[in-house]
């Protein structure tokens, strides 16, 4: 098995914060990141698949068709956007790093062009800070 | 002439339009980063002073009052804000790279630990955009 | 699961050699990092928790309370230190990179905030050399 | 287990193509990396070892023996060089980053100073892409 | 004046010889750069241009006529290529950093939408080398 | 003129302190960085250097005196060493990055291969600082 990633930006901003929560409760769990008007990110997106290079190529897998998929569903959805308003795949979600890598799995996870697979997404939100997360391939 | 830079970061999200453009005209101008309702970056801002290093301590600055100065009159102000609505130094301003890099010379200058002086603001945007000004020190 | 890594910096000193080896030992099998009076390092750790995200908040941790954990009992023991002298968790122990990752995994595991759990250390000596640690979380 | 992981430059230039495929379908599969005169990169190689910390030393592997295996077998032979004419072990294969990797385990896995062992490669062409690869280690 | 700078990214193959050289000469002045298939780096190049912000829009530059103009006259007949073969622009000329610098410089300068002029650039062969060329203006 | 800018790493350790200055104002001046058994830094040192390209080679410098003269000059002896004790060019100067730039311009400047000659220093102590230096070409 090879594992192959490709790293791709968006800069978004977003705003920590439950309904559900009174403001002092929200100040408590979201510290600044609570902030009303919000703040904002330059993410970087990690995205690993895995397969066996194909003899022919050497390639495990169709890159053109991945970088379209990537692009036109994810990275096009997230670049320059708020992530509380703008996402329709990030709605009713609080916009951590924890949720954003689980949703772009989601969306991303049925479009990966066979026979590679889905193996690891990495979403740095800063340089000090990343979540990573490993879901199930069943939905193919 | 020593030269001495310190880097700071912040997280930030801004629009850019300008209210007396046509939505046409802001979309036409200034692209993407016109989306109503913003995007964020994680902002890095270096800082260069110049001086004499003193012969008894090998240092051109007194880097405690230097970091209390701009923490609490840029970094506190900028990180985890909106540019657009939370920041009063950039009221009626357009949050570009090159108006944020003026505000924070003209909120800074005047309180650079004598006897170095300002020299010179980098603002990192992204990796691949950045800003740079040196500006009068005459306010000082 | 999610796993959330945070990276934090410490430089310090330090030194290479068993007492219990002849010199020319130390230098066959140290080199130059058994100058004896010894060297330094910007150091680099990521630390990688995973757990459920809460699904009122996004979260897998109390991140003010993590930060508190690491800042109190790793970071501000071995920031601006010589880890031959200074560190009482890594005394009688030659402070190579595999001997610190050990060292700070035991010092962390039982204070992680539950319901996460310490999942993976990266000590970065320099850009050009790390080393990982998965140890036991029994300790818990 | 402690994995220690060491980078390695090298710069190489290199052409993706099959000479079994027509243009049109070499241009259709590697699109620009097909050019016909070439290209190149700044490779970094991350090669990862495992092993348990000599109580003696806590080292787990010999870094003097280590770097003078890895720079004769590998870098050496591809620092600076063609990738798809200067290198023997690269003969008659598609030198994509997948077969790179897979062929540098292969020179790499019998010598690794024991009694560490090779754990893992990661070859990255570039900042945005990068393959890995935990082969087999029956070799040694 | 502000000084705006935007990075660009190219891969590219170079091979670094004098035809009226004899062998043991080029050897001997350009090293391992002489090896007779090339080798390659991935090239970053900082674009530096200078002005003042209008007023109206904060900028100082149109930025999607700027990037139009260094990718097509630049970065799209630099990108994927071998320096020594495939640039019209760099024919006849030795494919060092300094002078592809000058070269590109020449082919910019002309095009920078005005008000703002070129400033600055800055080639980066690798991150342990890059050569910078401030030119004259007068083509403009 | 073209400025060609090399980038060296060396790591070392220090102690900023004055003898002559009370415990008490040690600390006030030096902060953390006065701790008695020192800390250490992965230090980057950026070497700018101008020149004409040779018409024959477009190299403004011989890369390989270049290097000979960084290395057994600079690079030797401060690497893997103390800059409290091991470094006479170092001797009774307090190594703040401000010291330690303007001292290696001093030991380097008459020994840049002509017809270059030196141009700028910039010692980089960690990410988030550095010192540049441009001294006198007098010493030529």
């Amino acid at each position: 098995m090879i594992y192959l990633t490709r790293r791709y930006d968006f800069s978004a901003s977003h705003r920590l914060y439950n309904p559900d929560f009174s403001d002092e409760k929200n100040w408590a769990v979201f510290g600044k990141c609570n902030n009303p008007n919000g703040h904002g990110h330059n993410y970087e997106l990690e995205i690993t698949v895995k397969g066996q290079p194909d003899p022919r190529t050497g390639l495990i897998i169709d890159l053109a068709e991945f970088n379209q998929q990537v692009n036109s569903r994810i990275i096009d959805l997230l670049d320059h956007k708020d992530l509380n308003r703008d996402v329709s795949f990030m709605a009713d979600q609080i916009p951590t790093s924890e949720n954003i890598v689980i949703a772009i799995w989601n969306e991303l996870v049925p479009y990966i062009p066979a026979p590679a697979t889905l193996h690891k997404l990495r979403l740095m939100e800063s340089r000090n800070n990343y979540a990573e997360y490993q879901g199930a391939s069943l939905l193919r």
